[in-house]
């Protein structure tokens, strides 16, 4: 089990790397409106910056950061990478968000993108965050190996298309419309897919820039895809325990929607237990990097993680 | 000027770049579906499906193809980037035809997705295209090198993001709110990023992936930024022209929404004028690849965009 000095270094870092991740995602906004400044899509900037830089905390470009750092790497590029991958999921909250999707009005705290904008500019600036997601991923300045930056890109691509993210939105989109309730195992499924493939990738990828040997990269894409199950299931639960001030989103939306979720087939000490025995098992997954691995970190992350209250 | 060989020529490589890209299209959707196949988005495939397979021109992929093919390069990769592209392409028609943006419900001849499937499905098959497209330019199957890859995946990136397309999309949604009719010069920039990014990208990577030297390189894109113009300069004409059948979209759009266009800076006839310039331009850019080059096909496409029907 991590020690509470553990946890201390884990906050301070989680800190740090948010702003680090803030700053950088900054500059790659800065950057990109520049690139089309004579141009001025000051609109499409506007928005691109309020879904991008309104906060959060920043827990997939953490877990990228401090899983290349646990093997001595740590520079602009990791940051860089880390942000890109911010971006991408900034631009499926934008897109969930819409009226025709979610259609949510609140995020973070603050108006969402179209409720902020219009509609046609949320669509759009969706778009354009995860266009540039793969563009930073693709240029020369996150790493200087090309095998890795499209090694990255392909990945990016996997965890975000039809096979994960936007699959297992339609599969939850799809599970609303219909009439039977998903199984424990169906649930399971689509989130790993809407869900975990973003947080398993931001492990890989901390892996992959790592240069993590294949034991590691074995050890932590368990550990990736565990942390993934674990981030729904608590966000499952604080949903319908709601405290909407300390979300900064509605709660109770899945209740309200007769949504299955962990909660609904496991029950709420059904769905604590499965956390708590997925927290072990990410401190196992762990174990196997060896005794002289620097996992303090990532074991306070999945501790954290499980424990959240927002 | 080219000869009616050329041209003879020029139609059957359409027909013959068409039904590759087609093919390899079905694959790369085929494949992408089986990956997700034990989960089933299949509403969300079947509109990725009807977004892409629907036929069309295939252009792009065509100008990619056929710029390779100059330098003696014609392989499976090249069509795998050609389709590529052509996600893309079609997941921005998607989006473009959106209630909340162009509100079309034509397209090709057929209804559009959000009016085949529904409004949230087609936002989300919009992004899958669209993540689908670097996934494919990242992968090991469409080239050995990564450099060139990364190379292929940064490019489409910003001919699609902020600076493009995108951005481009976003300045004609400001432009229709606005006041102020747009000045010839404010039109082509905006055309230049809205259409004219990807047209130059199909030619600049279909370079790429023919290895050109540096001055070939400077000489396709000079031709692929100006035949990017005639595209949007025929298109206008057509829509004022207005002959739905052929078109198989609605005409006469432009001017119900007093849209500013180049036929309403310039007069159908200054609209022709310019047109037959950009061709004589396009001729030029070409002749300096040197009288050895096989330019006939590539010259053949410069008149088909400014004669097109449809």
């Amino acid at each position: 089990m991590p020690s509470s000095q553990d946890f201390a270094a884990f906050e301070r870092r989680l800190a740090d790397d948010a702003a680090a991740t803030q700053a950088m995602l900054d500059r790659l906004l800065g950057e990109a409106a520049e690139a089309g400044e004579i141009h001025r899509p000051a609109r499409l900037v506007a928005a691109m910056r309020h879904a991008a830089l309104g906060g959060g905390k920043r827990l997939r470009p953490f877990l990228m950061i401090e899983t290349a750092r646990m093997f001595g790497v740590e520079n602009d590029g990791v940051v860089r990478a880390a942000a890109g991958l911010e971006l991408l999921h900034c631009y499926s909250l934008v897109h969930d968000d819409l009226p025709a999707m979610d259609d949510d009005d609140l995020r973070r705290g603050r108006p969402t993108v179209h409720k902020a904008f219009d509609e046609a500019t949320a669509i759009l600036a969706g778009d354009a965050l995860l266009t540039l997601a793969f563009d930073v991923m693709a240029a020369p300045a996150t790493h200087a190996n090309a095998e890795i930056r499209a090694d990255l890109t392909l990945r990016l691509a996997r965890a975000a298309g039809l096979g994960g993210m936007a699959g297992g939105q339609a599969l939850d989109l799809a599970a609303e419309a219909a009439d039977a309730p998903l199984s424990h195992a169906e649930i399971a499924r689509l989130q790993a897919m809407k869900t975990g493939a973003l947080i398993l990738f931001a492990v890989e990828a901390g892996a992959i820039l790592g240069q993590a040997d294949a034991a590691a990269r074995a050890a932590l894409s368990r550990y990736g895809a565990v942390i993934g199950e674990a981030f729904q299931i608590a966000d499952d639960i604080l949903d319908a325990e709601g405290d909407e001030a300390a979300l900064g989103k509605r709660a109770g939306k899945d209740a309200e929607r007769n949504k299955a979720t962990f909660v609904s087939v496991l029950g709420l000490e059904g769905a604590r237990r499965r956390l708590s025995d997925l927290v072990a098992e990410a401190q196992a997954a762990l174990d196997d990097l060896g005794p002289q691995a620097a996992t303090g970190v990532l074991r306070a992350t999945a501790r954290f993680i499980a424990e959240r209250r927002n």
